[in-house]
């Protein structure tokens, strides 16, 4: 979302094929929920290419990469890195400190695919836990992201899209946006 | 979670391993964010396994079923139905409707996998979008929850769990609890 404080989020440990829906919707719920990017570790490109399509046409900004070294991804972000854990602190308890407490840099939010590495709760700023209860990781990102927004990614505007979808009481309409 | 309004959810279409994950995660979702019962339409064993294991050990109550008539669970239900589509109206308009709108009964949340059978749109009180974008079912999920709840899901205490996790800074902990 083009408004202070970005979101980036880091999706780890993907295993290709297996994790490709999962991983799908990790940036899919990234990009609908106010995030501006999402980088995923190791072999995604089918989910790249998927999150890309989206954004080709249903808008954007938002920016896929894919990463061999999240590693050093986490250890060179400059802004607030918030990992998404059921071990971590309770989100109500902890959410307005990520927000008071970034500056200008985006804050990386993590969330990961199986079995998490040891150091990513050291490197993290903020180990934080949607419950303490195990769900889902595109649950946890999406809660996260709602109340880190405060709501506000609800209403963003989208930009370069070919389509959008008019919302409905009953019924599905999508509708063509026509280039000026 | 044991308190007015209950919310049920349904999950809509699900194909045999295909989708084992992802409605093991509606569920999961389902259960962490406080609902009471999660129904799953189809040969939808495996999932349903899955979300009592973690029941049994981290507590509920909860309770997962199958059912092959999901038509009729949607037709007879006696309280909102709310369909979570990314066609539906916007959540930040419709919810403070549909929590004024309940009365003692349970609501159904209702979320698909791929595409979902028109009677749905029509039989549903409410199709809400959690934004008009795609994106995960379980995003959309996990958001409606928190939203409906306004919160007070994160509190909810667990009864008859075998562990419980320690909310950690750093690191995990997950100790046993012991009947007495």
């Amino acid at each position: 979302m083009e408004r202070d404080p970005g979101v980036a989020v880091l999706r780890l440990g993907h295993r290709p094929g297996r994790d490709n829906r999962m991983t799908t919707h990790v940036g899919l719920t990234a990009r609908a929920l106010g995030a501006d990017r999402a980088i995923l570790a190791g072999r995604a490109s089918a989910p790249k290419e998927t999150i890309e399509d989206i954004t080709d046409r249903f808008g954007g900004p938002f920016e896929v990469e894919l990463t061999d070294e999240p590693g050093r991804v986490l250890r060179e972000w400059s802004g607030p890195v918030v990992h998404l854990t059921m071990y971590g602190l309770p989100i109500q308890d902890v959410e307005d400190s990520i927000r008071a407490d970034h500056g200008p840099e985006p804050v990386l939010a993590v969330v990961g695919a199986g079995k998490v590495p040891f150091d990513v709760y050291e490197l993290a700023d903020y180990n934080v836990g949607v419950t303490n209860q195990p769900h889902s990781e595109v649950a946890g990102l999406a809660v996260f992201l709602d109340r880190f927004f405060e709501g506000a990614e609800l209403d963003r505007e989208w930009t370069d899209a070919t389509h959008r979808v008019v919302p409905k009481a009953t019924g599905k309409q999508v509708e063509p946006i026509e280039d000026d």
